[in-house]
Parts: structure tokens; C-alpha cells; sequence
């Protein structure tokens, strides 16, 4: 996905939030975001990848305020405030005991609600209460594109490419079902701390390692999968796959750039400029199955 | 008021939000924010004061655009939304028939409540209905700072310096008080257009001289009053006066870095930086009598 204008200041704006979660220092604050506005304005441009300015301006970013992970106490909250939202989400996804395609279906759909458990995204302030009274509305509310039906035969060999802490113990169900179907899973975490990403030191705190076949990394901290930055051994990964899964709007704005296939792409259209580059409105709950025949 | 990390991401905001209102044409919004990111990348510094650097941006802006108005249309509408509230405001103020102290500050009020009506600050969309409902609860609410009667024994020799179309016709209330009370008006308005301010066509359209002893202009289209840009006169005629009354929140980013006195600021801390910098709340109706012994 090419960068939007949109993206100058919804970037500088979480700049700005993440600034704050690491220091008080309000020199420090304004010397971020001034070496940040020159990170963009150097590569800003229509056809840059949205996702790769990120890269560069979030790396200024914690440079210069010599955190590499101004979310850790964040993200440990997420995955707190998300375990507990947990039971509830797999009394209605195992509900009245639902077929393979419709518990296929709802464990995709618990695992894209749980994409909108992300800080940072401006305007969003999460608690715990708003996250269940969001699955809540959102698991009602079902999948607006619902590519589950036809994802359904592909699960033999799927690369599945996280997002979010948090979110990331809602993909276990979907990990759960395609297991029972007699899929493998391969899973692909970052390389290295990015906003409230997941990391090989989640996979190891929640024993995700136990839930899939194998885990690899996206070789570096860059926002979603930049090719140039991935392991041989994820590429190789990607182009063996049955399907690929990637999930939330970094993911997208970097692989949409590539013809990978076939790529499901589930994420919550949270964000305007992601929304229209799919051909969808924004706060859509998505299973969109693409470069599939 | 000097600059905050927040002003970057809100003033692009506000550069996106009038390139559209100007143009459809993407590739020219696309550079018309690259080029005024390398304007906020230039000047932006933690002593640069706010409205200065707004004031570089947004010519750049227009100089890119070709548009030396881009709010020519919006600028029409907010005048007509307010001229059907105008009735009821002027109900409100003279209700009850109150002494000169309260109808003064009534008068106050409903020029503080206009400087709501304004558009493209991030996030506000105004229409006709949100006007008078806006109007409606902030009239009942009252002024959170309230400065006028101190205010009311200075009105000999006044200079008022006006923001945004819209509000000036219910700062009409504020001249007739003045007037009533033997005051002299001195009216100050941008020297050319810039954002949603009034200037001298404004003016002429709704015969705001025959209401005022004299209108003078800022000497250029600068954002709020840039002392190196205003002519003797209006310095002079500031010098002079037994009160200014500045209103919004461009004249008190620019006229705080002064010591101009006695001066009224008349304004809504719609933003959290300027709200910080009075030493008050967001969403505070103002009207505080500064540099005054």
C-alpha cells in the first residue's frame, strides 16, 4: 500500500503517544518528533510504501529516545487485559457445538475482533471493559467480508503472520481449528520490539511454541514483513504455503505491495487509507482471501 | 505561545483537511503536505512560536495550491449557519432586560460561544443544527473564566482584534455594548485571507464599520497578529487602548508572546496546547483580563 497524506500525522501523532509512554522529558519529546517530521519529510513521497516510512520514522523515533521498546509495560497490559476477555471468547466460539466451518468462521472472526486491541492508533484508548463490551458488539456484528468458506480447503500448510500482543492469544483459536482439521502452521512473529508487535519473548511467555509446528521471524523490527529485511527460510515459507494468513493493517500495507498467494488477509479496517486501498469502508471485520485463482 | 509536538500533527491535519476543500486532485494534496512538511521540518523548534510556524505552513499551502482562499466557500456557509442563530442569541442576551454588567457579560458570552463555529480544527464538522444546540448548552453553561467585570470599567478606548467569520457577527453584541456605554471601537481584521478569519470583505458585506468607530487590518494574512507584519497604526492604536480584546486562539498565540495590556483574551480552548498555556482546560469558555495591575 502507497503512502496516504493522512499518514504524515497519524504517524507524527503516534510518534507523539509513544514519546510520552517512554519519557517525561520534554525536550526530549519535541527533539523526537523534530527528528521524526525529518525521517518524513526525507522519505515521503506517493509511492512510497506506507509501511516502510513507518519502519524508518518509528526507528528515528526510538533512536533518539534511546528506548528499543517504549510499549513493553503496554503490551504487557494488553495481554492482561486480553486474557481475561479469553473464556468468554471460546464459550461463543465453541457454542452449540458448530460444525468445522462454522467454528472455523467464528475463531477467525474472535481473532480479527482481537486485532482492535491495539494502542496507539489515534483516538483509541483501551481498557479492559471496552474490550469485552467490544468482542461483544463486534462478534455479533460477524465478519463483513467472510472469505472463511473458501479458506477453509487451503489449511494444509499455512504461514500465519501475527500482529499484536494481545490479539495474539485469540489466534490461538484459529491455530486450535486447523490443528483439528490437520493443517500445519507455521507462525511468523517480529524480529525485534515494534509498537505493541509480537515477539518471540510472548511466544515464550504464553508456550505459543506449543500451539503450532514451527515459529520464524520477520528478521528485523520493521513494521509488517519488509521482503528485503526477511529471513530465506520465511520467504521460502510463504511461497510453499497452502495459504498465508496476515493479520492487522501493517501486515497488509507491506505484503500488498508483493503477489504472495493465496494470502488471507484478516484485520479490522481501523484505519481510513487502509479501507479504501482494499476496496472496503473503515471498521470492517475482514476474511479477505486474495491472489487466490 | 511556543510550539508543541502536537501542533505538527494537527496543523498537517488542518493542511489536508483545507488541500481538499480546494482541490480533488490527489497528486496535488500529496505534494501540497510533503512540501509543508518541509516547511514544519525547517522551522519547527520548541521556542518557535505556535502561530508563526502555522502562518509559514499554511502560505506554503496556498502557494502551492494556487489558492490564495481556500475557505471562499466554507466562509459563506459559516456566515449564513450564523446569521439563523444570530435571533436567538440576541433573545438570550437581552432577556430579562439586564443591568450593564450582566448584559455585558451575556454579550461576551455569546462571541466566546461563536468562536466554536469554526471549521477544520481536527475533528469538528459543523452544520446548522450543531450550531444552535452548541449555542444552546454553552449559553447555560456560562463563562468558565469570567474577566468581565473587570473588563466592564475599561471600555473607553477599545481594540478589538476578530478571528473567524461566523463569530463576528455575534461579536456585534459585544460593539453594541461597548457603544452603549460611550466605548470607541477600534476593529482589527486579517489584512488578507487566511483560514476561516474575516477580513475587510466580511466587513463591507455585513456592514460591520457603521457598528464600529474605525477598522484597521494586521497588515497581512499572517495567522493571528505577527507584530512584524502589522502595520503602525495598529501597533500604535493597541499601545493606546484602554483595553484589547483578542479573540480565538491564533491572537493569543501570537499577542501572548507580548506584553500588550490591558488585554482581554476572548476565546474556547478548543485545543489542549493553548489550553495548557492559559493555565486552564480544554473546552474552558474564556474571557481573561491579562497584563492589567
Amino acid at each position: 500500500m502507497k503512502m496516504n497524506p493522512r499518514c504524515t500525522y497519524c504517524l507524527l501523532s503516534r510518534v507523539h503517544f509513544q514519546s510520552k509512554l517512554s519519557t517525561d522529558d520534554e525536550d526530549l519529546i519535541s527533539k523526537t518528533l523534530h527528528e521524526c517530521l525529518g525521517v518524513m519529510n526525507k522519505h515521503y513521497h506517493p509511492e512510497a510504501v506506507s509501511a516502510s516510512v513507518a519502519t524508518k520514522v518509528h526507528r528515528k523515533c526510538y533512536e533518539i529516545l534511546e528506548d528499543n521498546d517504549p510499549y513493553a509495560v503496554t503490551k504487557k497490559l494488553i495481554n492482561q487485559a486480553s486474557l481475561k476477555v479469553l473464556p468468554f471468547a471460546r464459550e461463543k466460539i465453541y457454542e452449540g457445538n458448530p460444525d468445522d466451518g462454522e467454528l472455523f468462521k467464528r475463531a477467525v472472526l474472535a481473532s480479527v475482533i482481537a486485532n482492535y486491541f491495539d494502542f496507539g492508533i489515534m483516538g483509541f484508548d483501551a481498557s479492559e471493559d471496552k474490550f469485552e463490551s467490544a468482542f461483544m458488539k463486534f462478534f455479533e456484528q460477524g465478519l463483513d467480508v467472510d472469505d472463511t468458506p473458501k479458506m477453509l480447503g487451503l489449511l494444509e500448510d499455512v504461514v500465519y503472520i501475527a500482529d499484536n500482543c494481545g490479539e495474539i492469544l485469540f489466534d490461538m483459536f484459529v491455530f486450535d481449528v486447523i490443528k483439528k482439521l490437520g493443517g500445519k502452521i507455521t507462525l511468523v512473529v517480529r524480529g525485534g520490539p515494534i509498537l505493541t508487535d509480537v515477539t518471540m519473548e510472548e511466544v515464550r511467555e504464553f508456550e505459543i511454541d506449543t500451539k503450532v509446528d514451527k515459529v520464524i521471524t520477520t528478521g528485523s523490527n520493521a513494521v509488517g514483513v519488509l521482503i528485503e529485511e526477511a529471513p530465506e527460510e520465511l520467504l521460502k515459507a510463504m511461497k510453499d504455503a497452502t495459504l498465508i494468513i496476515s493479520k492487522g493493517m501493517a501486515n497488509y500495507e507491506t505484503l500488498s505491495e508483493h503477489n504472495f498467494g493465496p494470502i488471507a488477509y484478516m484485520l479490522l479496517t481501523k484505519c481510513e487509507c487502509v479501507a479504501e486501498d482494499m476496496g472496503l469502508e473503515e471498521g470492517f471485520a475482514v476474511a479477505k482471501l486474495m491472489n487466490f485463482p
